[in-house]
């Protein structure tokens, strides 16, 4: 994911759009999704601006609407890329035994929020989404229909969305009270046994009863 | 909670701090309570400021410091009102068969989520501790003082400040899936039939198992 041979952005000319296209490298897209992340944490989704994001990128604010449109589908790609991790839930779900979905889906779920690469795009998006309606819509499209449609597809049975729903909320719940409340004991208890302790619940959910 | 009879604060004299005493009025404390809150929800914690508080409470902002001190304890103290509902949880997992404490902890806690008058303080604070680690702590401390160490203490065992913990945090991300990330169709579901599905989750952390 370096970019070392982005070619520099367009000089903006007055009066009339900035040519972009010449500054279309391949690393280009990936900096200003990073820039646009910070900005989306650092200000929230109200207040984030192309022109803050554009500035961490050391870019053209036209650079920025050329790749992404308006801020809503800026936000969008940023949630994307930062939950991508997480997209793959449905296949830990689907992967193995029934009897072991439970503890596969936990030791999923937590494993992303373990690794701090993975934990801190993540943890930038959801701020935002908890935050603003319109982030929170984005948000929640996303892992609908990306993760919940999917994992309850691979369950069946009645309310097989609600019960993957159920799920990954404890999951979530878990990764926010040991990774941003900190709360202790949980914070500093060993992964293995948080996870040991929070499959049964997950499996009841997803496997009904 | 009215206030019709406060007494104006005192005039700010130039060089010299306000005398603030005269305005101890019984409802100036809870309006600059409320006045924070929505400071820090507005402004995030790093940003909030006790001008910006005493502008929204209508009063002099050495009263605000009169009444609370600096930015951390105003926040402890907005904290500690707006979790006040939650404070009554470990009466909750008390009061009653031990074979009903997860139904019984299900509904009060979702309870206190599914009504706004209750859930608007929480969240707003909520959000500034999900951003800061300041506010972050605070928040810890008071729920692992206040309702951690009290519900672990009902429930004994090995654990079970853990297990307490645990339960807590499914209830929290059910909370926050349904009414901020408002995901469907956990967001629209009968809140009895979602006390029904969680309840047995968070009887198996209480009680261990």
């Amino acid at each position: 994911m370096t970019a070392p041979a982005d070619p520099p952005p367009a000089p903006r000319r007055r009066g009339r759009p900035a040519r972009t296209d010449a500054a279309a490298g391949p690393g280009a897209r990936e900096r200003i999704l990073a820039a646009a992340r910070a900005e989306f944490a650092e200000h929230g989704y109200d207040k984030a601006s192309i022109r803050g994001m554009a500035k961490i990128a050391g870019v053209d604010p036209a650079l920025v609407h050329h790749y992404f449109g308006p801020k809503e589908q800026i936000f969008a790609a940023a949630v994307e890329e930062a939950v991508a991790p997480a997209l793959k839930a449905p296949a830990a779900v689907a992967e193995g035994p029934a009897e072991g979905a439970g503890e596969r889906l936990a030791r999923f779920v937590l494993g992303v929020w373990e690794d701090p690469a993975t934990r801190e795009p993540m943890l930038a998006i959801l701020r935002s989404a908890l935050a603003n309606d319109t982030a929170a819509g984005v948000f929640r499209d996303l892992i609908s229909s990306r993760v919940m449609i999917r994992v309850a597809a691979e369950l069946g049975g009645p309310d097989a969305r609600l019960r993957a729903e159920l799920a990954a909320a404890h999951l979530v719940g878990v990764s926010m009270l040991r990774h941003v409340i900190k709360i202790e004991p949980l914070a500093s208890a060993d992964i293995e046994q948080v996870i040991a302790m929070t499959a049964p619940a997950v499996q009841r959910h997803l496997m009904g009863g």
